[in-house]
């Protein structure tokens, strides 16, 4: 298993600045909100957004302040992706701690969530130029596409593998693309460069997703430090299961229609044991090991550094995890 | 009663140009995203905030192609509260027009409120200059706080006034100030004069909330084609009540008490006729009067012009308004 802070360390003291940048950034005259920004610090997680972009800097050009601003911009609007989605999902922990609706309701998480994603919109708008707002404006208007997408995909047995990548590429590549194109930018890369770290990011993030996805359905929810099992249960439709539903026998799709439709506690788990043996998360692995072997691919044509043989281990640590 | 469509005449073409590029701007190629966007602008009701921003530029020097974005951005993130709003009051009409919550339930409408945020950061990022993005940036942030607090101040029966001044200037005056300041910048005027069309805005702000306080609690559905009586319903305390409950007897104070906190439909009808004989509707609005009356005096030093006129009015429509 990769140990991140080892993939980390070309940029570890640019973390912590943004790290810092974050919790200044949300400091309140509130003092109950100041708490509730506190107990979200927890949410921090794997860094992995900032981490991204700050590597990006450092592999493609100089790592300037303006990195660590914007370092901190993606984890804020990440983690206010992740408050609303506990709420839409109805989740109690994220990262080992209690997720904020469950600790203080639901009004409280939505409220949360505008209050954080307005705090990354201000302090992105503190740059000296706009290319960010912009940039981060048009992605998150791609991230609200795909959740909604998402929602509007529940239950919707039919769901193609197309309309699978456009969603997880819309709700998630989106995000870590951005990560990389910042980095890549405000640290002098030309725009080919940009373009190609672009990718890199969308790339990772769709095999991101696609683990994540197989995650849901058979991991360990103590490892995981999450709730899993929620896809099945809100009636979203992932990787393993669009393949599954494709290739199996008319009596068999009914089967597992009937499971999925069912008001069952265990149902993930028997939706994840008959899947299991139909090859149907290996046929998802691949899917995502193809794109990291994609997204390496565009790291090509970088110099050589630690930044970039970082970059390239994230790829894989990405599709390893287990949580 | 006034007309808001004779005060709105200085800026009628400027009021449709922002309509438009509200609505070009909220486009999705998902089709439903469209559907829901459309729905939305059912919303647009009185279009007060553009208005105002309008109004400000031309009261102020010269109304620009920006102040036409400004106005569609500062729209929408109103409807963007709004949308969040009925979610968090689970209401289920709005200007006369089923909820976004009521029609595709709550998750639908916390994500489409957060696609709406996204996209008026979006617009107001396309602008040449970052001021109004930090600004819209830093008065969201301020917004937020004041959901949040009035939030946590739900069932809190000791709610002081001046808590309660703070809580609606934040939530509903800092946006309307905005709006006067962004018309009044980018129209050219001198610091000065943007400082005191802010607070002509913020003055205005604060009579507003208190009016729109007063009609939840003795307005007539019907007429204000919104859902009413859930402050009461959701142990939010405004002005009459403060005042109610700062001047009664120990048993009146119980008795009110007892009826804020029992489970009746009618609660918000018995609420107000404890109330009504208390002076208490009288004492609100006459402290919505003396900010407007501040409001006015704000716009002392501006030349005489129709656009000025219309901002007087409009003060005036905004306490004597029944929706």
């Amino acid at each position: 298993m990769l140990k991140l802070a080892e993939l980390y360390a070309p940029v570890a003291d640019d973390i912590q600045c943004s790290a810092d940048i974050f919790r200044d950034e949300l400091i309140s005259d509130q003092g109950f909100i100041s708490d509730l920004c506190q107990h979200i610090g927890q949410f921090h997680g794997k860094m992995l957004r900032p981490a991204i972009l700050l590597l990006s800097a450092r592999a493609c050009g100089e790592l300037r302040p303006e990195h660590h601003t914007l370092a901190a911009v993606v984890e804020i609007v990440h983690i206010a992706t992740l408050v609303h989605d506990d709420v839409l999902d109805d989740a109690d922990i994220r990262r080992r701690a209690a997720t904020v609706n469950r600790l203080w309701g639901n009004e409280r998480a939505v409220l949360l969530g505008d209050f954080l994603i307005s705090h990354a919109y201000h302090l992105c708008s503190s740059l000296d130029s706009q290319y960010a707002s912009r940039l981060i404006g048009k992605t998150t208007n791609t991230v609200c596409e795909g959740e909604l997408m998402q929602v509007a995909n529940r239950e919707n047995f039919e769901l193609s593998e197309p309309e699978y990548f456009d969603i997880i590429t819309r709700k998630t590549a989106s995000l870590i693309g951005t990560c990389c194109r910042l980095g890549a930018y405000y640290a002098g890369a030309d725009p080919r460069t940009v373009r190609r770290m672009e990718e890199f990011g969308v790339s990772l993030g769709i095999a991101f997703q696609i683990t994540d996805d197989v995650l849901d359905l058979t991991g360990d929810e103590a490892e995981a430090g999450k709730s899993l099992g929620r896809d099945v249960e809100k009636g979203k439709l992932t990787l393993p299961l669009i393949y599954y539903l494709g290739r199996c026998t008319p009596a068999e799709r009914e089967r597992l229609l009937t499971i999925l439709r069912a008001d069952d506690p265990q149902r993930h788990r028997r939706v994840a044991r008959t899947i299991l043996s139909a090859d149907c998360l290996e046929y998802a692995r691949d899917a995502a090991y193809a794109h990291i072997k994609k997204a390496v691919q565009a790291l090509d044509e970088l110099p050589l550094s630690d930044a970039r043989s970082s970059l390239a281990a994230m790829a894989e640590f990405v599709v390893t995890r287990r949580q």
